[in-house]
């Protein structure tokens, strides 16, 4: 999931506001919907995996799932399944003074502030426009990004369109050994 | 958790080995006691934190907890109650030269290679010569760290002492909104 993403117009206490945008830049010729409500819950999700951006970025990202998003993966099943939705929490990426003195060497980053949380929601019907994804973005405070962003987010992830739009893998874990002793 | 860790010495289909170490080295002069096998479903446990060490190291990490860490974690209570299971899952801190084409220049990382997984078990009589925290180390291929490795793990962790020997600390979330947009 990319760094640069989309904005939400609206968003209320009950539930998702669809936001009908210009049709200029769009796939398919039809108007874009976004997703304006942040799925509860996305803190607890099972991690897919990590990443780290520099640039003008300077962050670290946690990308979770959740249930049918996992499964979906685990199963390397593509396109995606309705329902399905993929979450990135971003930090700034920060020096650790606290762990580079018990390094003795200046090596060590670690999460700074909250700077936002990204969201793809997959329902292939509702979000056609943008290969079945529906697109979020919030501010660190809570309050959706802006119109700007919002509209760079689909440009973005069509150039990994071979795995349905998704940059992120799900990391390994650890090999079952002759011995058993992974589970 | 540090990358700098401790060695497993006998792993078993069945359950867990006590390795009785020398007393060298140890805070409270007892011998240390590791743990040898791997937690089951530590894959899937939720998110404490991400980290990334250059130096020798150049890995990148997700930190996960168990349910018991995770409520400490959000009680903030010290120190944290036996059963409590802290997972590190290292992997090489590599460039992603898909993510990169992208953006248009170099700026993103990715996990490369799964190099190793670490846990620390809370159990504070089994492993009370360790401050509680039982250290666990398991390469890639599954196989349990050397005794070297194994070693330097708490002598490391003491810097921590304040934190009960946990460098991790928990990673935000997004704010609630006046709107209530965030649950």
């Amino acid at each position: 999931m990319r760094q640069i993403a989309l904005l939400l117009i609206a968003v209320t206490a009950a539930g998702i506001v669809a936001y009908k945008g210009t049709a200029s830049g769009q796939a398919d010729g039809q108007a874009p919907v976004f997703v304006t409500r942040i799925p509860p819950g996305y803190r607890d999700w099972k991690l897919i995996s990590v990443a780290h951006e520099e640039g003008d970025l300077h962050s670290f990202a946690a990308v979770l799932g959740n249930d049918i998003a996992i499964k979906a993966y685990r199963e390397a099943k593509l396109p995606f399944p309705d329902g399905a939705i993929i979450a990135a929490l971003h930090y700034s990426h920060v020096s650790s003074e606290e762990n580079n003195k018990v390094f003795g060497r200046d090596q060590s980053f670690v999460p700074g502030p909250l700077t936002n949380v990204q969201f793809m929601v997959k329902d292939s019907r509702k979000y056609s426009a943008t290969g079945g994804w529906g697109y979020a973005h919030f501010n660190k405070d809570g309050t959706p990004g802006d119109e700007a962003r919002l509209k760079t987010c689909f440009p973005c992830h069509q150039a990994i369109k071979a795995r349905d739009y998704v940059f992120a893998r799900y990391v390994p874990e650890l090999r079952v050994t002759a011995e058993g002793n992974t589970r």
